[in-house]
């Protein structure tokens, strides 16, 4: 039986999560926890999960996978919450993230000199922390696989499966979750999204990028100064 | 404002509207409806839902979309459910599904003569409601819009955004989930997938398939004893 812990917290992107938990919750041998701080219920952009474990309370696991979201600064600077990612990524055979779950992975001095996937937006955050940025959009640096923005989390996931079950059963998965995209339009990069789309989003963006950048700076610096 | 309807069930697999819902939750002016009768809980593979709508209180909506999974067979027996179903997509301008999703629709008796996508194990059944299988990932029929598998929910909400808001809004929504997908297999078609691992996942799958096709015999001639 393998171990797949989700920490959840408030302000996490649901889709980072349900992604990798759609694929890897079609193999029996894996166990998977979904957890929050007390076992609050979350709600993320209004859909609401409960019967969550407590995530002080889960005592180790194989893989913990951290998902990303607006909520992933509040939660660094949530001391207990950043306790129980440390703790558990002590145990853990694979130490993972999808999205900017990759800067709490960073922010709980996980990642130093490690390569790191993350949202592209936020990516170059990650070198506050010592880690180091990649554009993969799934990367691995020893024990460490990162995925990149949100979506990225699916094809994390067959490459977790990969790692966990093999090939086949990771492409058992990918046909059975029928996972052969076909987007309509080639808008997922920044690099290839037209520049009036890349500016729009960059600009609704704006706000949330100047208080990222502000509290990392912040959490960083305490960092430095503790370590 | 443009209301969005998930109607959830139990057996309902998450990713089916998990994935629409994260990409149609970026836009301040849908607002999304996520239902079930009763408005109970919904669990979906040990996830569960909560602070869900009554089903049978939303009075209409412009979009109604039909997530999957195995318990959308029951779900065609559930007559509260059905009704619900035919009741709002009577008041929908796009009357839309994910994955089995569109068996539901095809057992409300809205898709007799149209073409509609399923996933690809379940997608014959569809004749059984006088409705025309299409191996396209999305599938457009008049005011019906529907997606293959699972994952091609992601590809469905691309464009069902660009039909609700336009190009732009949907190429913003993509590079905002950063949606430029990397498989790193190419199993996810039964056309593409390792023969070996095809057959592995129709032998899983051979029960379901057999309960799913007796039930919808039965579900059929009912209708069509009625209609």
């Amino acid at each position: 039986m393998t171990i797949v812990v989700f920490p959840l917290y408030e302000g996490v992107t649901h889709l980072d999560f349900t992604g990798p938990h759609q694929f890897l919750s079609s193999f029996p041998d894996i166990k998977i926890i979904v957890a929050s701080i007390g076992g609050v219920d979350i709600i993320s952009h209004e859909l609401t999960f409960s019967g969550l474990a407590d995530l002080e309370a889960v005592e180790r696991c194989e893989v913990l996978c951290v998902p990303g979201g607006l909520g992933c600064f509040p939660a660094m600077e949530n001391a207990p919450f950043l306790g129980a990612i440390r703790r558990l990524a002590s145990t853990a055979d694979h130490v993972t993230s999808v999205c900017t779950g990759s800067l709490i992975l960073a922010a709980a001095g996980l990642l130093k000199g490690r390569r790191a996937a993350c949202h592209w937006a936020f990516r170059d955050l990650l070198t506050a922390f010592g880690a180091i940025p990649d554009c993969g959009r799934v990367v691995r640096d020893g024990n460490v696989i990162t995925g990149g923005g949100i979506t990225a989390g699916i094809d994390f996931a067959l490459t977790l499966l990969a790692e966990l079950r093999g090939v086949d059963a990771a492409q058992s998965a990918q046909l059975l979750l029928e996972y052969a995209p076909e987007p309509p339009f080639q808008a997922g990069l920044p690099e290839t999204a037209p520049s009036h789309v890349r500016e729009a989003v960059l600009a609704r963006m704006a706000a949330s990028l100047s208080d990222a950048e502000r509290r990392v700076a912040t959490i960083a610096q305490r960092l430095h100064n503790v370590g």
